[in-house]
Order: structure tokens, then sequence, then C-alpha cells
């Protein structure tokens, strides 16, 4: 399953605790920016493996993550900053998830 | 210091962090249902004191809040579900706690 997670706009505590629980639970974490996510992850303790998925990402990358999927993993998308979703990368992949 | 929190819309688990803290932190928090928001506080353990403010609480109540605010006392005002604001007794409140 495809998660899609809003994450902190400036403050590492606004964050929900489902999104931490979900951030913890899920087989990988595809990054717009794994740097960036990787305070947000150390500040709650979180060592899921991360893979960057961003707006340069081409179709291997994506088709990669969609293989994840198929064979049952669980992958939570987050953006640097806020909710994925039309103005960035997740638009492809979401639409994409959607698709198969 | 007058907080406006927001909390979970169904699931426990849509609240923040921050919020969490700050609702451990004040000194009390009015409650638009002090019996719907027990099930929030107990789940967090939180054991702030609450008051009722809602919709039909008099000038005396929201008063009392204001003295409590002048008084240095924190207070963060919550209502049964979301963001207290516009369409429910926190516009008074908040109105009020501008004007002072």
């Amino acid at each position: 399953m495809l998660y899609i997670v809003p994450t902190p706009i400036g403050n590492l505590e606004d964050i929900t605790y489902r999104a931490v629980r979900v951030l913890g639970e899920v087989d990988y974490i595809a990054c717009e920016d794994t740097r960036s996510s990787g305070v947000l992850l150390k500040h709650y303790n979180i060592d899921t493996p991360t893979l960057s998925y961003h707006s340069h990402s081409g179709r291997a990358k994506l088709d990669k993550i969609l293989d994840m999927l198929k064979n049952g993993k669980d992958v939570a998308l987050i953006s640097d900053a806020g909710t994925p979703g039309i103005s960035d990368p997740g638009y492809a992949l979401v639409s994409a998830a959607i698709e198969e």
C-alpha cells in the first residue's frame, strides 16, 4: 500500500502520532530529499529504509516503487515539508499507483 | 497565553506532538464538551484541569477565562473535533482575548 504522509513545515513537533507510526511501520519511505527527511526521521528514531523520489526521478524509479507496491510492500511517500500532492513529484506516483 | 489547539476528527492518532505537549503544559483546557474531550485527554494521559466553554456559555464564563489569561495563566481552547474557530464559541473568546 502507498501511504501519503504529511510532514512538518518548520516545526518538527507538527506531525501527527499516526504519521510517525506509519513512517515507522512501512517497508520503505520515498523522500523528496533523503537528507532533509533524515532530520525528521532521526528526531523520531525512525530507521525505516529511505529512497529518493523527486521531480527529476525518471520512469525507472517510479516503476521500481510500483513494483514494490505490487509485491505487497508498504511505501510511505513524503515531501520535504507538508503534504505530497499536486505540486510535486507525488502526483505522478499517486496517479500511476491508482492506474495499476 | 491562549492556545488554540486542533484536535482529531475521528481518529485519536490524528493529533500533533506539539498539540499533545501544549495540552499537557497549560494550566487549564477550555473544552466545548469536557466529556468528549475527556476521551482524548485520557488517551494521552493528560491530567490538565478542564473547564467547559461552549456556545451557551455566557459572558461570565468568558470573563473568567479572560481573567485567567490576565493573571498569567496558560489556557488551551479545544473544540469537540478539529480547530476551534469561526463557526464555534472560540470566535468570541479569541476576539475578546485580542481586545484585552
